[in-house]
């Protein structure tokens, strides 16, 4: 029998020398304009015995929160501490899981910071397809956003896959960032508004997708899987190491033209795997490149 | 420093004693006629070295195909090949990876079996919510569906975590069910209506979605990795095997008045953790309770 490595989900038009995916031809035109250097100082990488996972912050959104995580990075206090949850379809937690600490330089107490408030000097790009949980959906900072201007003029970012939030028991405690959970499966759009969201993963979200799932209620790791937890071995700013021991890369832009063609090639695939274009996007399902600096 | 398990994400009502969850108390209030058995001759172990995955296969849906893996199936086709594919946030895919075969029982070309006529005598239970992607969405026979009435009066299972497919080529390929694939991420309802679903997994996602990502071109393993892949011990439907062999489940019905209950509950979340109930939930986010028979 002829051996034939089969082609599908977008890589056919590749194989079969047709002209590349659209998406592809928007990216090849961009300029070195239309992307970004994360800034060092709200660039967290989390360093794990497989590798390396960076998450960018997100001070917009939740000033007091952001700057608390990057107090007690300072201070490493994550060093050490355990992957302690990884749920299916849901979450994979780290930090302090067993105990409820901070450092002295962090606050134990922080306020709300679920949401922000709508303005239209916000320099949000706005996806014009439905939403199942909020009236409009879009990008700001390169995040993911939801909007309701009325009646609550308020803008929060969503929970999408890769999203970084921080832990928190019953209301009001909204946690001191000291435990920290990034979204591994379907979007959990309804903890939008009930949780506070700092950032994202640019890269390495493999690294926490592919852990093994806990046994446990919520998908914590059983007293008899905690001796084979993950540890971290460090977390630390980008900006506090040397510029040799930071991993050079840049994100798209979310407010450019160039970002509109990219999502209207997402939301239409024209790719020649593609036989009926979707016509429409969810704000959730748009990766949004991050490449290497050469 | 006193040890508390931190308690979060809908454990914080149940760990301080309050009422239990709405989603609970909807499941508790459950009668046996809400629960289904699936069918023996459509339900498909994957047995793995970690462990089974039971899918439920959707003759509804895609008759050809479906008969066609359980031709295959039958034949054991799939004995010993391997999950040779794993993209994060994308898809788990196994079967007949590196050739195009099927055994002397089925069909090598197949019809398009993408969508199925809409009629109102389906039997398909509406969500009221938005969908970025559907006029409507629903389940029919316990499976998420996106509907279009007009104009052209389709219905099509959709995309969602733990959705099962068929790979394929280039149109009109349609694929023979040789290749198959599991979504392991944020829901890919771009591939809706692009490409021919047979079914859904109801159990052991985790040995699916936690796997080792490949490193080459769309996640497949690379040639390094490929002596390293995991493959499949059997795959066999529950109806072939003995009793003893089967694993007793049943599933939540979908078309009972009690499931419109737990839809609700789970569109508005009550349970103590939750300050915003989100008022909306989206088709792909909605788990379907599967339970040992005791």
């Amino acid at each position: 029998m002829k051996r034939f490595a089969i082609a599908w989900l977008g890589l056919a038009a590749v194989a079969n020398g047709a002209p590349p995916p659209i998406t592809a031809q928007v990216l090849e035109s961009s300029q070195p304009s239309d992307w970004r250097r994360p800034d060092p100082d709200n660039t967290l990488y989390l360093d794990l015995p497989a590798g390396r996972v960076i998450i960018e912050l997100a001070p917009r959104f939740a000033p007091e929160h952001v700057a608390n995580i990057k107090a007690m990075v300072h201070d490493k206090f994550f060093d050490g501490l355990p992957i302690g949850r990884v749920q299916d379809n849901y979450v994979t937690q780290w930090g302090d899981i067993d105990e409820i600490r901070v450092t002295e330089a962090a606050k134990r107490k922080l306020p709300d910071e679920t949401v922000i408030a709508w303005s239209k000097s916000l320099p949000v790009v706005k996806l014009p397809d439905a939403d199942s949980y909020a009236p409009e959906t879009g990008w700001l900072d390169g995040f993911t956003v939801g909007i309701e201007r009325k009646p609550s003029s308020q803008v929060w970012m969503t929970h999408c896959y890769g999203t970084v939030g921080v832990g928190r028991g019953d209301w009001p405690d909204t946690g001191s960032g000291s435990e920290l959970y990034a979204v591994i499966g379907q979007a959990p759009r309804h903890l939008d508004r009930n949780i506070v969201l700092v950032g994202r993963v640019l890269r390495g979200m493999e690294l926490l997708s592919s852990l093994p799932r806990g046994s446990g209620a919520l998908g914590f790791y059983s007293d008899e899987e905690k001796p084979r937890r993950t540890l971290i071995r460090g977390a630390r700013l980008a900006g506090e190491l040397p510029e040799a021991a930071r991993t050079a890369i840049e994100v798209l832009r979310t407010d450019t033209p160039l970002f509109t063609r990219y999502v209207e090639a997402r939301r239409n695939r024209r790719e020649g795997w593609f036989v009926r274009p979707a016509g429409h996007i969810d704000v959730c399902n748009l990766p949004i490149p991050v490449r290497d600096i050469k």
